[in-house]
This record gives C-alpha cells, structure tokens and sequence, in this order.
C-alpha cells in the first residue's frame, strides 16, 4: 500500500528552491498548478515583508511545471518573466499562488500566475498581490539524465 | 577588535532568502551591489539547470539593496520586474551577478541586473545568461519596527 | 442641441498616435477602457500582420486614459509596460481592445489591456491575441498648459 | 544610375507604422539598427510629452527588422516586448533609437532597444529616456506573399 506523499515531500522532489522556502504545491495538472506558503522569515526582506524575488520565484517554479505538464512532459525552458507586485504580504500571512495557460503554443507557452494573501482565518478572502506572466519554450527533447524528473511528475499530476 | 564578517554571514543579516540558496553579496554601493553563487541543487529546477526563479530572486535582491543604499536609506518596494534567460548555467557552474542603477528618480529608481557563468577558472571569461530590470518605488519613510534593516546595510556598505 | 461626436473623432481629440492608425474608442470610465481597429496597412508589419509595437501602442494608450479618469484626472505617466504577443492577426481582420485596473493604488497603478480578434460577423467569438500589463505613476499635478486635455476627457467618459 | 533613398522613403518601405509616425530609419545591420524622430504631435499623449505607446512602436520596430537581418532574412515575429520609460521627451525634441542583439539563438532572440533625447544641437550630450526588451521567435519560414519585405531590407541593410 502506497502512503500517500504530504505536499511538502512533493515539493521537494518537484522543485527544490521552492521548498526551500517552504512553498507547498497542491493541485497539479496542465491546466492548473496551484499551491500555498506561510510567509516565515525565510521569504521575506529585511521589512518583514514578502520578498518580490519569492513571488518570482513562485511565478517561475509554477509556470514552469505546468508548461512541462501541457507539452505532454516535454522539457520546457523559461524565456522571460514579468512580475508586478501589487499589495505587500507580512511575516505570518498564508499566500496562495495559481498557475493557468494564458496560451499553449507548439512552441512557445505564456502562463499567468496570481498570488493572493489570505485576510480570514476561513480562506474565504484574499487579495491578489502579485501577477506574473511566464513566457517558456516548450517541446525540446529531454536528455537522458533528466528522465526522472518526468517520472516525478507522473507520480503527482492529474494529466 | 571587529572581526570583518564573511560574505556569507553578510549575506545572511542583508537577505534572508538569497542566502537560503548560498548565494553571497560582495560589493555594495549606492552605485553597483555584486555577487556571485556556485550552481548547487538548492538553485536548480529537476533538469539539473538553475531556475529561472532563482536568477529572479537574485535580480530582485541585488536591485532592492542598491535602491535602499541610492534612497538614502529610506524603504524601497518593488513595483516590478522583467527578465529574460539568455543562456542556460549547469550544477556546477559559477555564477556571478551585477546590479547597476539605469535611472534613480526622486519617486521611481529603475536597476539592471545581469547574471553571468564563469568559463574559466581564472574568471576571466564570462557569458551573459540573464539580464532583468527592477522597478522600484523610492523613498518611503522607514516604519520604526524595521530601522535595524538600515543599520545591518551601514555596516556593510560603501555609503 | 449638441450632436456626439464619431468615436474617430473622439479618438483624434483624445489621442493623437491612436487615431493615426485608426483606433476608435469607444467605452471610457475609470473601470474600463475599450475600443476597436480594423487592421489595415498602417497597423501592419511588412508580412501583412499586425505589428506587435501597434498593440503595445493600443495598449499604453488605453490604460493611461483609464488610470488618468481612475486618478480624478490627475496627470499620469507610463513607468513600464510589458506585452506578451499570443496569436496573429492579419491583415482586414477586425481587434477589440478592453483595458481593466489590476490595482488602483494612491502613487501607483497598475492596468491590464487584452486585444482580440473576432473570428465571425457577429463578433460573438473571439480569440486572445495580445495580453499587457502597463504600470504607472498616478496623481503628479497637472501642468497649466495640459488642462485641456483633462477637460477633453470630461466631455466622453463616465465619471 | 539608382538614386539613394531618403531615410523617409526607406521607413515608408520597411515599416509602415513607424513611418506614420516620421521615424527615419538610418543604420541597418544585424547587429545594429538605428533611426531618429523629431517629436512632432503625431507622436504624443495629451500632455505634449511623448507617448510611450510610441516608444514601445519604436522599440518592437527596430528589434524585428534587426532580427529578420540577424536570422539570415527569415521570418520572425514579437514574442513579448518589455519598456521601462525613464525620463520624458516633450514636443520638438529629437529623439533617437539604438537596437542591439542581447543574444542571437537559433529560436529566441532578444534585443535591447535605447531611447535617448538630445541636449543640445551638436548631437552631442544625450539622455537616456527608456530602454526596452524585445523577444522575438526566429527562423520562421517565409510564406509566398511575404518575400518582398526580405526583399526590401536587402536593398538597403549592410548585410
């Protein structure tokens, strides 16, 4: 019987930066990647407040395996990131991120990712405070030590 | 007698997350903040290959500094940031970074950041593998919970 | 009895390089900009297809004219903008244009601007084919000599 | 004897809209491409100041025609444009435009794009007034109806 992997333990097979700074991916699907992080003192700046590089971060890591996932496990490759920060998130705030396909070219992905902060204890508010649009390459062939990678994937995802 | 810090330990008082993925800040001037980070699992995405979110992290991080040095120290928010992944670094690889000011407006301050891997062991040959730009709003008062931040950077900087 | 003006010429009065390529605005009010084109050789690059700098052209445009209503007519300028171009379109085909307020904050705002092309006479389907996101600096004072333009604004726009 | 072509006549030929707005293009390599434009009304916002949906026309301009060149004249099209707008040019400045190649792939190219108004008559002292990023997928082939515009480029680019 397999015990099913916390998220936690997900994220790091997935994407090792982002679990470093805690981020835990939940849905997975070429249609939709989302997941949540509590803002510790590891993703913020000396502010206390979110730092803009987390959220990029999060925008890149998520965009990243769901265009993975929407070229049927194809390696993909990030070309551009833009980002806008919004609103601030602080120290002790729940954000939550959501990954969708603005467009899947044969070539070329464009994914739009949203950040909220969380206002209640509920979920049943949230402000949007950051936007990020990732523009990836898509459909290059995986080299042969990156296999496992797909793998990992296969393990999590509703394809 | 003051023992001078490390650029790790510097690192780690000035911003938490890049220190997470073992980067380390050497310059730091109102004028050019640098550093440099040898490629490890912690800064790559699965296909062994750092992460776009990581170089973002680090755009967004050298850029905040050099904006709070330019500002005089006031607090500084980044409004946004644009990048674009030129070339690929590999595990293994070492990377250096630079932040220099293109415009440092009374109310908006705008960096660039460019990443670059080393080619040889005597660093003497470099290749451009990102470049971003950072958008900043300058010169919001310092909230009193958060004036240690300033003095963390006065220890450090060339002001 | 005064006879509304032509969206052409509404357009003319209120933006000068959108007029030249024939753009017509249609809804103003500061929760949403909108207009249309029919795409014709001024708006082409020389393979007959819409020039992506048009639509980056439309879309600063549209969302200057929003942050400026959403400022209380304030004076407003770009700080940056980014587009990222999704599909084609051609040559005779007919692009609509919406601009939306992402964020209003007090110093700075941030407008989303999507442009579509309708793919049947009854402009009952359409198809996304540029996404943009323009940042700017909200509530500068209006110059003496740049009333006008304010007043202009008062004459169309739901305020 | 062919008679050289005015910069005015060659705009008209190699970009339509750019020509609208009284660009002349100058220099025409693959590894630069240039070009000046008085700031005349056709090129402003309401305030007299240049529009920045007009830089960003300048911008996707430049970076295409020096992609076309820098892909051996196949086609190419705008993947994503970024702009940062640094400082303002008014009514009857000079501006002029300086497009360079960050890096040339085999896929993706991006370009970077300079705006600078002049200070005074000599053309010597010159300002930084925005600087933008163009991403554009490469080596496209070239469909039967679009030959002419390699055509034209041929006619007048250092190739």
């Amino acid at each position: 019987m397999e015990i099913p992997p916390s998220s936690s333990s997900k994220t790091a097979l997935l994407d090792a930066p982002l679990h470093t700074i805690g981020f835990e991916i939940e849905e997975l699907s070429p249609e939709k990647v989302t997941g949540r992080v509590l803002i510790t003192e590891k993703c913020c700046q000396p502010f206390k407040v979110l730092h803009g590089g987390v959220s990029a971060l999060i925008a890149e890591s998520l965009a990243s395996i769901g265009a993975h996932m929407a070229s049927g496990l194809q390696r993909v490759a990030g070309v551009s990131l833009t980002i806008n920060h919004l609103k601030r998130a602080d120290l002790g705030d729940l954000v939550l991120a959501e990954a969708t396909p603005l467009n899947v070219g044969r070539t070329i992905q464009v994914w739009e990712v949203r950040l909220y902060k969380m206002i209640d204890q509920n979920l049943e508010k949230k402000i949007l405070i950051a936007s990020s649009r990732v523009t990836l390459l898509a459909n290059m062939p995986v080299p042969e030590n990156a296999k496992q990678a797909a793998e990992n994937i296969k393990k999590y995802a509703k394809l």
